[in-house]
């Protein structure tokens, strides 16, 4: 169950449907820890860049560094993805109905969203 | 403030160019306070996705922040260059030599690097 | 049935893998029409771009031809990719087993490849 | 001299800056077989997609395809804008005023449009 669910708060509607499959957990629940460890180190690079900044270190090297904080944000979305994948997709298929098409739609756009930045 | 600054030496714009990294100033030096103003806000961007993360928030929901987060990323890294090819770059042209080249195939590889994140 | 099937040649593992949800054929055989226009388009700015290099167009107004391209050919791969996850992936998950594993785990692959190009 | 110099066509704005440096000529000029060469190895690529799409070849194999041939564009891409930086912006300049920081800024729109593909 969500913080959110849990407070009695509106449950936003793609989540009631969400949580139809798992008790409210999401796909990448179970690696919540590595997630939040990859997303401090992200931000441990992210403070690296400032002080860089600072040091008036040569542009090119921030350059390589920004690519490398990018890659490792993609990196952790494309892991996230591919647990959505995994539970939310999939159980929107076993399920049956409509919810598969919307769930696929869904996930696409956030593909797309990905490929553009 | 540089170096150069701090010992009351005059710095013509052309000569603060061409000297580069190699005396402390880059392109970007100017524009300091506001790049790590734009990479502090990205640093509270990679904060509160773990926010997100912990409290268990909808897998798309979290893609969506990613992207903005990397595309915030790739928009300070144009910036970057931008002040690099106009100043580094541009003073290398000014001052003739093999070095233009040296500087152009620097910068089409950080720009490559950039692409293929 | 596929031409390759026809011909009583071996199918490929994964076609045959894939033939199990839909009679052999895949995600975007519906669309087929609409896809080989697409990609008739995208062949028509490719030989654009060989004109213009011939006839020296300024080399920014190439690379905005260049990106128009690009664009298609993801936004093609895109669409694609959707029908794939609707059709292919969405079967792996009501068949049950283990193929849903090796289905998501392959379509982020794929997706890995689109992004770091 | 460019085609249109030759029939006496109005020269756009950019074009008439950038014929300055080197009598009408692009970056990319001395190059030019080489390109058109890699232009039709993509167009080719593209025609071996359409060949795809009709024969029913699976999805992910389609995806792999048409990542090398973006892959192909965006290098293409990269080449161009290598040979513009080192002849267009350098010799802009060189030349001295405000061309320079015109020339940076629309070498930057291009490579931010060459991003967001």
């Amino acid at each position: 169950m969500t913080t959110t669910e849990a407070a009695g708060l509106p449950v936003p509607e793609h989540t009631a449907a969400q949580s139809d499959h798992d008790h409210g957990v999401h796909g990448y629940h179970h690696q919540k820890d590595e997630h939040v460890k990859r997303l401090r180190r992200i931000e441990g690079q992210i403070r690296g860049l400032q002080r860089m900044v600072d040091e008036d270190v040569y542009c090119i090297d921030i350059l390589t560094q920004v690519s490398a904080s990018t890659k490792a944000l993609q990196s952790f979305a494309l892991q996230l993805l591919e647990e959505h994948l995994r539970h939310c997709v999939a159980s929107a298929a076993v399920k049956g109905g409509d919810e598969i098409d919307a769930k696929v739609e869904e996930a696409t756009k956030a593909i797309a969203r990905m490929m553009r930045t």
